[in-house]
């Protein structure tokens, strides 16, 4: 799968697509994740890429032109399945639509900055409006670089034990149930004799009574899906 | 204010809390972000803050000791208001929270990693679970990002325009109406007229139709609280 980012602050994105799970899986050859800078798509000398709005508002709008010329000049490389751009008032970014973005081929995802985006770029360039959540930020960099990572590591390989992955909450509609590791007591802290037991089928139950139970109390709502 | 941030993968933190706004901001010294390096605080010569969880579950579990050492030194230092945790069953964050979570003085916002944390962190050390929204990520240092970027921008002086952040979707449960900036015509794509029309008042009453129209259509959820 290929990832390609636009944004006018490239050097954001450094740290979290070059670590841990995210490096290991551009390493293996599972992910491709090009990053490009806005700025090198503008004709002007001062690589300006925003201006005021029209109308009169606080802030800069990022202009239509080099947004327009970079993802022509990607779509005349190969086929993109979807333009993504994140914004707060997309659709809500979960678990299942990661799932699907995952088994894209190659996506683009253009960040926002400043203010927003000019409005021609969301009518006419982008082909699907993905918010990560109902709160603002300084830009779309870390958004881009949520849908990133929650598609690469769903991508056979890219974590080290598979299973994990398919235990992870949200993936069955069920939070997941409480972990505990080495020691057993700590602090006076206890972890449940349950889980000390041995018996594999009643930890088992107890897991999955602990998930619903939890499920049930926090969040109801994935219940009823 | 400050943020302690603690986590296994320092290095994913650098260029997120390095760039633009969060720097100008601990530049200017509105936000002191301090990141710790959970290693530090083991006792063990292999510098290990993992091991397998009870009862026979696929993946590794952050261990309580490391983090109560290093919660226990920090709170030795000052009084903390919150110690966050970032789990996908927290709490859904939204504007309202980051608005709250910005009037704080101290706060610790701890990470999770691996398929999880001992559950014992999370009954005695944790007062808040936070979760970005219903999917899975590689770790929480993304999530630790995005909420140190959305309670950053909101301190006085943190974003450039001021006015800028009071416009913002959310701020008032209704989404930005479109946004437009020169040119006023590309490739055949216009600029609604009436924003190059200079009449400030049907501008404004525009704008607050276009925004109470694009929430209804696409968020009509936030027009019910």
């Amino acid at each position: 799968m290929r990832i390609d980012i636009i944004t006018v602050l490239p050097e954001m994105l450094e740290s979290p697509l070059g670590c841990s799970i995210l490096k290991r899986a551009v390493d293996k050859g599972l992910a491709q994740i090009v990053v490009h800078n806005l700025r090198d798509y503008t004709t002007n000398k001062h690589r300006k890429v925003d201006d005021y709005p029209f109308g009169g508002e606080a802030g800069m709008v990022m202009q239509v032109e080099p947004v327009d010329r970079c993802i022509a000049a990607l779509k005349a490389e190969r086929d993109y399945d979807e333009v993504i751009f994140t914004a707060p008032d997309g659709e809500t970014f979960n678990q299942r639509m990661a799932n699907s973005l995952s088994m894209l081929d190659n996506i683009i995802i253009l960040c926002g900055h400043y203010k927003g985006v000019d409005y021609r770029i969301r009518e006419h360039l982008v082909t699907r409006e993905i918010s990560i959540g109902d709160y603002v930020l300084t830009g779309g960099e870390l958004p881009a670089a949520i849908i990133t990572d929650a598609i690469v590591r769903l991508l056979p390989g890219a974590i080290g034990d598979e299973q994990s992955a398919l235990t992870d909450s949200f993936q069955d509609n069920l939070l997941e149930p409480p972990i505990y590791t080495r020691p057993a007591e700590y602090n006076g802290w206890r972890v449940p004799d349950i889980l000390l037991s041995g018996h594999e089928a009643r930890i088992a139950e107890w897991k999955h009574q602990q998930a619903l139970e939890r499920t049930r109390r926090l969040r109801p709502d994935l219940l009823q899906d």
